[in-house]
C-alpha cells in the first residue's frame, strides 16, 4: 500500500492558484511598468549560483545560517540565491568593456533564503530589483530614491502611507571611526548591531554595543537624535534630501540609526517603511556599493540599487485597501456550451475559428448537466456564452448571451465575430 | 589577499542579459497569449517541492540520477522540481472539491535537472505548461493536441516544419500483454527501453528488449509499422486524429514506438517534433495521466497536459528563421542629455514631467562628452533625444530630436509632451 502524499507546498513556500497569480501579475506588472518607465531594461539569471559568490560581502548571518547550500555531484558548492546585487554585479562584470553606461537594469527574481517562516517573511519570495551601475554623481541617488517613491505611487499610495529613511554607510564609518576609535572590525560588529536595533529590546541592544563601544550612550544618542553629529550641513545626504524635495519628494528624513545588514555597502543606504501602525515595517532597502564589481578583477564600476519583496508589497497594499477589487483570472471572453458531448467536436471547431480572430474562446467539455455549465461560466468570469445544441448545428444559426447585459444576438458565426470585434 | 570570483553562471545555467531577456519575453507572451485564447488560466508554485512527490509516478531515470536533491536543516527531503505535472496534480487535489472542472490552467516554470549539459538540454530551463483536469471525453486530447498545434503556428511555424506523434498508452500495454504475455513490472520495463530508441543503437535496443520479450523481432515491427496490429480502425487514437484533420490539422501521425519517459501516462500520449534535419528532435511532449491526483488520496481526477521548452523551442524559431528580427530591449522613448553633470538634476525634473504622462524617459548622468552620450542614446534605441544645457534652462525652451527622421521640435516641455503624445 502506497502512503497517501500531502497536498501541501514546501514549508514557507507558496502556491500561486490563478486567482493569487493575477495578483502577483499585477504587481509585476505594475513593478515592471515602473521601472521601464525611467528606462530601466529587465535582465534575469538563474537561481542557481556558485555557493562562494556570497561568502565575502553578503552578511555573515545570511551566508552562514539562512542560505540554501548544497554541494553538487561535481563537488561544486551551489547555493540558491538570497539576493540579486551579487549576481548582477556579476553579470555587469563579465561585460564591463562592452556595456554602455549608465547600465540601468531591473528583474523581478525569487530569492530564498531559509529561515523560520513568519508574517512577511517567507523561504521563497520575489523581488523587485532595480540597479544603476556606472554613475558616482549624486543624481544616482537621487534617481533611485525617486524610482523607490514611484514604485509605491504607481500602486496609488499616497506619500503619508510611507516613508523613506536614509544614512551613509561612509559617513556612519567615519564617525564610528573617529569619534568612538573603532577599528574597521568593530566598525563592521557595531553596523550589524545597529542594523538588528529595531529586532532587540533597548537593555539588550545596548548590552551588544557596550561589548564594542565604551561610549554606549553617546553612540545611542547618536544614532536617536534626528540632526545627529554624524549629519553637517554639507554633507551629500543633505544634497540629495534637498533634491528629492525639489523633485516633490518630501517623506524623506535621515535616520543615523539605518544601518542595512549587507556588507558591500560603502555609500547611501536608503529603506522604505510603512507608516501605519499594523504594518510598520521595512518594504524595500538599498543603497550604493561601489566596490562589489572589483570582486571579480580588475577595477570596479560603481554601482547603487534597491530590492522590494512581493511579500511586503502585498500586505502594504492590503493593510492601505490600494489593492484593486476588479483583479481577475485572465476568463474566456466567451464560452461555447455543447448541450451534450455530441456537439463537443463542433464546440471545439467553433472555438478555433473565433479564436483566429483573437477573441479568448472557451469549450464546456464536461459532463455537467448544461444549467450547471451556464452558470459555471458566468461564475468563471466569462463574458458571452454561445450554446450548441442540434438546433444551432442543423441551422448553423447560434446565438451569443452577453452575460451582463442578458442581450442575444443571433447569426452566422461570421457575424457573430464582426458582432464581438 | 582575497580570490578572484569568476563571472561564469553556475554550469548548464543561462545569464539573460537584456537583449536575451527580449527573447525570452517574446516567447513567454506568446505562449501565454496562445494558452489565454484557449481560455487556460495562469497558475504558479514554489520550485521546491518535497523530494517524495517525484518518487512514485515520475521515471526512476529522472529520480534516481537527474534531480537535485538535498536535505533542509529541518531533515526535509527537498527537490527542485524536474517537470511541473505532479505539482499541478499536487495542487488540483488539493482543491478538488471548490474546483469547477474542466479546469484549464498554465504555467512558465523553471524546471531543472542535473545532467550533462548539451544542445537543447540544460540544467535549467523554462517551459510552457498546458493541463486540462476533469474531462474524460477525447474532446480534451483533440483540444490539447490543437493547442499544442497552435503554440507553435503562434510563431509563425507552418505545419511542414513540424510533426505530431501520438500513440497511446494503454493500447501499447495491452499489445504488450496480450502479444507478448509480459507481466506488469515488465511492460514498464519495455516501455522505458521503448522511449530510448532513437537514443541508442539498433543493435543495443534489440539486445535491451531481448532481455525481456523473446519475440523482439515482432515486437520492433510492431513498432515501427505506420498501421501496426496494435492499432485497429475502432481506436480512440483513430477518432482523435480524424477529429483533428476536421480542425484542419493534419500534421498528425500514428507512432506505435513513441513511449514517452514518465510513469504516470495512462491512455494518449503525444509529442511535436521539428521535422528540419538540423534539428530533428522533440520538442514538445504530453500525454493523459488519470490517476495522478489519486496519490494524495480520494478519488482521482482525470488530467491531460503537455510541456514545451524554451531552449528547444528557440533553436526551432532560429532554425526556421521564425524568430522577428525586431525583439528589441525596451528602450527609453527619450533620453534627456545634460550638456555637463551641473544639469543632471534638472534633467531628473523635466524627465519626471515626461514620466508623468506616460512617456518612458531616461537622464544619462553618465561623465561622457555629449557626442558620446548622443551616439550611446542612438545605439540603445531611444527614439528622441533632448539636450539639456544653459540655454534651454534659462530660456525655459527645449528642443526635442527625433533620432530616426532627424526632425527637431522646439517649445515648453508641456508643447514637448503634447507634441510626443
Amino acid at each position: 500500500m502506497i502512503k497517501k502524499l500531502s497536498t501541501e507546498a514546501y514549508k514557507g513556500t507558496r502556491d500561486f492558484y490563478p486567482e493569487d497569480m493575477a495578483v502577483q501579475r499585477y504587481i509585476f506588472d505594475t513593478w515592471s511598468k515602473t521601472a521601464e518607465s525611467f528606462g530601466f531594461a529587465r535582465y534575469d539569471a538563474s537561481i542557481l549560483e556558485p555557493a562562494e559568490l556570497y561568502r565575502s560581502k553578503t552578511s555573515e548571518e545570511i551566508v552562514n545560517e539562512q542560505t540554501y547550500t548544497f554541494t553538487d555531484r561535481g563537488e561544486r558548492e551551489v547555493t540558491l540565491r538570497p539576493e540579486m546585487t551579487p549576481t548582477v554585479a556579476r553579470m555587469v562584470a563579465a561585460r564591463k568593456r562592452d556595456l554602455s553606461f549608465p547600465v540601468r537594469w531591473y528583474a523581478i527574481p525569487n530569492l530564498f533564503r531559509y529561515e523560520r517562516p513568519q508574517r512577511g517573511r517567507l523561504r521563497e519570495h520575489w523581488q523587485l530589483n532595480c540597479d544603476m551601475f556606472g554613475v558616482d554623481d549624486i543624481a544616482a541617488e537621487i534617481e533611485m530614491i525617486a524610482l523607490a517613491y514611484h514604485t509605491l505611487t504607481a500602486f496609488g499610495a499616497t506619500p503619508d502611507t510611507f516613508k523613506i529613511r536614509i544614512n551613509d554607510r561612509a559617513l556612519m564609518e567615519a564617525w564610528y571611526g573617529h569619534v568612538f576609535h573603532l577599528d574597521s572590525d568593530s566598525i563592521r560588529a557595531v553596523t550589524r548591531i545597529v542594523d538588528r536595533k529595531n529586532k532587540v529590546s533597548a537593555a539588550e541592544f545596548k548590552m551588544m554595543l557596550g561589548a564594542i563601544v565604551p561610549d554606549t550612550d553617546r553612540l545611542i544618542a547618536g544614532l536617536d537624535s534626528t540632526t545627529p553629529e554624524a549629519l553637517s550641513e554639507e554633507t551629500v545626504l543633505s544634497k540629495i534630501i534637498d533634491a528629492l524635495k525639489d523633485l516633490g519628494i518630501t517623506n524623506v528624513v535621515f535616520d543615523a540609526s539605518l544601518a542595512r545588514g549587507f556588507d558591500y555597502y560603502t555609500g547611501t543606504i536608503f529603506e522604505i517603511f510603512d507608516t501605519s501602525p499594523e504594518n510598520n515595517r521595512s518594504m524595500l532597502g538599498g543603497g550604493r556599493y561601489n566596490n562589489l564589481t572589483g570582486l571579480f578583477g580588475g577595477d570596479a564600476v560603481s554601482g547603487i540599487g534597491f530590492g522590494m519583496g512581493d511579500v511586503v508589497m502585498k500586505d502594504f497594499l492590503l493593510t492601505h485597501k490600494l489593492l484593486p477589487k476588479d483583479i481577475h483570472v485572465t476568463a474566456p471572453t466567451l464560452m461555447i456550451i455543447p448541450t451534450d458531448s455530441t456537439f463537443n467536436l463542433e464546440g471545439e471547431k467553433i472555438a478555433q475559428t473565433f479564436r483566429a480572430s483573437g477573441i479568448r474562446t472557451a469549450v464546456d467539455i464536461s459532463d455537467k448537466k448544461l444549467a450547471k455549465k451556464i452558470s459555471a461560466a458566468s461564475d468563471g468570469g466569462a463574458g458571452y456564452i454561445l450554446v450548441l445544441g442540434e438546433n444551432e448545428v442543423g441551422s448553423k444559426s447560434y446565438t451569443l448571451k452577453n452575460l451582463s447585459t442578458k442581450a442575444e444576438h443571433s447569426g452566422t458565426i461570421s457575424e457573430l465575430i464582426k458582432n464581438l470585434s
